[in-house]
């Protein structure tokens, strides 16, 4: 009788657990439309601020008939098993036969989160068109086949299998491989075929590429984005643990939540720092980068996802840090490559994505590890090598997977037609293109028209 | 003793519930606020602030005298009861003896929301006087009865009585009747009686009303609070289900968010798409509307409100689509009939509340429904009307209570004078006229002033 | 068995109820910086951000390295003891051996909120390396030490001594005095020290110091920042109970959120109303001040919090009356002192801080304290006087402590030439002058550039 009162009062506790930590990763979704409403420019807010909504739309909508069954259909999250490998899941479409919703709710706004970071790379001059396709595509097939095979327990890189991938399987506790690189690769593959915004690149001086900065459309926007996703991330990564009233998961949880925090800080203050070196080595100015420390703090965010909950303190503050700095890297190979990225999604979400799930590989302590993985395993520094091993495994996994299928996408995509506005609609912008007027920004006057529809 | 100590976990668990639900409900203050700033015109940005900081604290000092104890006072929310019916309750005034202090403030939250509603339907003409009486004219009195009616277990339509109305009671399970479409319908009579803002509504050249838009102070605030409010429905939808511990509670929990979700995902698609189609028949163009895709997704969150506890899934989604295509027909009506509203708040809360509240007696999976609900209830899909009947005749009592007192109530403030703003003090904007000046966006100067109060 | 089983559960809540009160403690760290953004002028913004984004940062690597263990280092939170008094904690350095992690999160919250507070006042004149020089000595020793004088059960002025002051010992719920009296002193030694913006203060005609306003960046923002603070306010005071299940803890918790917002209703409305009253009576006009209302709410909300789980309502929307005269008092006295904050900081934080904490010894009510407290307290309006005088003693220990530390500190930086940002840089703005250009608000051209750190 208690017992099973008993059993009542964890399955609510759980529910509730997975209902907040779902409704933050939710919320990132305004976090990621203050990123963008901060960072396009005014005459292409509309169009940007739509697409943040329709990520959502799409991602609940496509998780809902066939996403979440790809994914997860058929299995028990977090539990290990002995049944054999397989590339999808084959049950459980249209949400028939879900258990536990709650776990869907979460799963979903994970899958909203892929799609949105794409959306962001590819601002001001995308076709809606070309963003309805790739967005369904990516939270339909493409992100469900990358965490059925790393995190359902019966994917091939699964650490829950019976022999896992050399004895330990690949390990990412809150989708630093899973969301994050599998989102930045995509935002890579389409940013280089869609080539970059008009008047983004031109030939300096010194006849190097030199890439001119558009300003966005509001700072403190900005800045709020951030606040919210950090915010947000709290549920994004504590909330991994799926139950929270299971032996040793509230300390993974709150170990998870902890290193959160500290990497989210050393990623701002690398970022903001070896910036103001280079910029001072160079012009002799001491500059302090808003911009940079912004995308700093996101850097470390992402870098953590992958060990939050394995890694002792001062591994995550290393993690953070050097997140920090190769984000400063990235954005200057992209200026090299010549690829155009609004919102510097490539650099801190596939760059720091990789790192974070390579850095699982070496800070991973054994003695978390083993409070939620069944395998043994260890990260490099407390000597076992097998570890590192699946993780580098998995990061080439997710790399083939995603370029081999969205590579052709865009360039199909590409070759009929479908993906850049054209050049005209750039210009002027795509509110007016695609969205029936310009916004009005602060304007006193109640003489001007957003919308002419009518 | 072990007993004891479950018993002190779950009034923690629950206590806590219920101050996280309550918590986001609060927050869809800031929602609202978001969504009315990117709708207002700058020159009456600080009046339509002031509006939303009010409604929250009118709300909490009106609920803290007499509104709680109307709406609640005396009973056990949730529980099924033999005594007899009662018009208010007549206990409990000033939160005196109020066991469950987390449950007033869950309530309060919603109290709250019933009159921000109705304060963006009314934006940029209307007088601070009107709002101050009007506003708690409707949560200390006119919206608890609705309360009582409904939601109270000696209110004459509930279904925790020993004998409900035709045998099932009104089923209204997160306030889609008792909180929107009260504010809904409380807003439309204010907006008959108010008229519209100069300027809006002219005579085409088809000789037909048309009305001008009037842009919004920004696109991006208002993407932020549509946002905020999907994010804070998971408090208000999920959290309605008091306790999280009892038994069968998480699953009514977790089915109200995750159905949330699809109906909010529904609405937007729906509008955005339907209004593609109405647009390119028209003109030939495609155009996307940001707007209406907003407003689309908060037509769906509101019409899931009464029944997302008790639907399945794919009834979720007709919810929402059909909520889309009522809130395009609902603006269009109210250019018709010359009803001017600022924030659209009439088609989205009132016409898509009484749509929720009808289908609940369509949708409603009596497997769900007895897990709260004593009473033997279902949709009419599952073959049985009388449910139906109820929730009609729970819409009818809500029009009739509210118009009988709302608008008799309006009438007068407006013969009196008190009502709408003068002509003058609405072209320079209220701001000017009752905040001491008109507010700076973006100056970069510090020669101006935005408060002359000094 | 089953009594294992309940303490994992326990863990599990009471872990999951520290990190969502942390994420909303954190999540203040937003709502100041759109306070911010709302307050400062354009020229000043990404300043002003990056000084938010940085007290997070800040304050998370000063409270990993020292901070927590000058703090809490080695003592149990919440419970009683009959050890000796020690000045400051001298274990757990770098997170090492801390049992419960997301105690260290909640705590860290805490520290960056009084870093946040100071930065506002300093806003558009301070140099970068000042801040950096402060915010570190705020978070990493000065605050320290406070939070275990008074919080910790070895602190002189713990309540859970074996042999309180005078018996009782301080109380201080949720940081009235801790961190808010802490936070806004600072910020007042500091503004007078760095002196006003230029311009800020001129004389009148009628020969007294007149204060110019300068119209901050953005209403909306403003207002925005409040509501997510009030929001988060629920974490900061809810949250400080510490763990939910233990008997009688849901009965502080949510009477502490209840207070919480009455206290800031209370605020409100006394600011907007007597605000009103006095422009009335010397100008004629009547106009309600947003300003007012929106810093009356966050004086409402700071003076509450030390005594928000023990007061019953009334007193709650007494103290927050109160508190939003106080308010509008204090803001003159510092026009009159010649004293320029550019956010309100010092009056809200430092007035109505000690006003909450004096008020915690007048208005606590012993039934509610003793089921927190071992000692017998009760407020004077109980009949006891001891409490009352412990809480004086504890505001002169703060302010004692602060000023005889941070007054050399910011004289010496004052001396030496880092605090105040020279005469060019300030009239240019600080982002010119530190950050690498002006930000553009709303710009539609992509002729501008931002950053010219290229």
């Amino acid at each position: 009788c208690i017992a099973d009162s008993l059993d009542d009062t964890n399955d609510g506790v759980n529910t509730f657990f997975l209902i907040y930590a779902a409704s933050l990763v939710f919320f990132m979704q305004a976090g990621f439309a203050m990123l963008c409403a901060g960072s396009v420019r005014l005459k292409n807010l509309q169009n940007s601020m739509l697409k943040n909504l329709l990520d959502a739309c799409g991602a609940s909508l496509g998780y809902y008939t066939v996403g979440f069954a790809f994914a997860w259909g058929g299995s028990s999250p977090g539990e290990s098993t002995n049944e054999g490998t397989t590339f999808v899941g084959t049950e459980q479409f249209f949400l028939m036969n879900v258990e536990q919703k709650a776990f869907w709710l979460f799963q979903f706004a994970f899958a909203a989160t892929s799609a949105t970071i794409v959306a962001g790379t590819l601002a001001e001059r995308c076709q809606m068109l070309a963003y309805l396709a790739y967005s369904t595509a990516l939270t339909a097939f493409v992100y469900p086949v990358v965490v059925h095979s790393i995190w359902n327990n019966t994917g091939f890189l699964s650490s829950f299998r019976a022999e896992p991938l050399l004895g330990v399987g690949v390990v990412d506790f809150a989708g630093c491989l899973v969301v994050h690189t599998t989102g930045g690769l995509t935002a890579l593959i389409a940013a280089y075929v869609l080539g970059p915004r008009k008047g983004r690149f031109y030939t300096g001086v010194d006849g190097k590429r030199t890439a001119k900065d558009f300003p966005g459309h509001s700072t403190a926007l900005k800045a709020l984005g951030v606040f919210i996703l950090w915010f947000s991330w709290y549920g994004f990564n504590a909330g991994s643990v799926y139950s929270i009233t299971a032996k040793n998961h509230p300390l993974l949880a709150e170990n998870a939540a902890v290193n959160t925090t500290l990497a989210a800080a050393g990623g701002t203050v690398s970022a903001l720092l070896v910036k103001v070196w280079l910029v001072e080595r160079r012009t002799g100015e001491t500059l302090f980068s808003l911009s940079d420390a912004l995308m700093g703090c996101l850097s470390g965010l992402v870098s953590i996802t992958g060990g939050c909950a394995f890694m002792e303190s001062w591994a995550a503050i290393i993690v953070g840090l050097l997140a920090g700095v190769l984000y400063l890297w990235g954005t200057d190979l992209m200026i090299r490559f010549g690829i155009d990225d609004a919102v510097d999604a490539i650099p801190i979400h596939m760059i720091c994505g990789i790192w974070g799930s390579i850095a699982v590989g070496l800070f991973s302590n054994p003695s978390y590890l083993q409070l939620l993985h069944p395998a043994k395993q260890a990260g490099l520094v407390y000597g076992d090598g097998n570890l590192l091993a699946c993780q580098l495994i998995g990061v080439l996994f997710v790399c083939g997977w995603v370029s081999v299928l969205m590579g052709p996408f865009f360039a199909v995509l590409h070759y009929i037609g479908w993906l850049r506005a054209d050049s005209l609609e750039e210009i002027v912008g795509l509110d007016i293109s695609y969205h029936g007027g310009l916004s009005v920004d602060g304007g006193t006057t109640d003489n001007e028209s957003s919308h002419s529809e009518d």
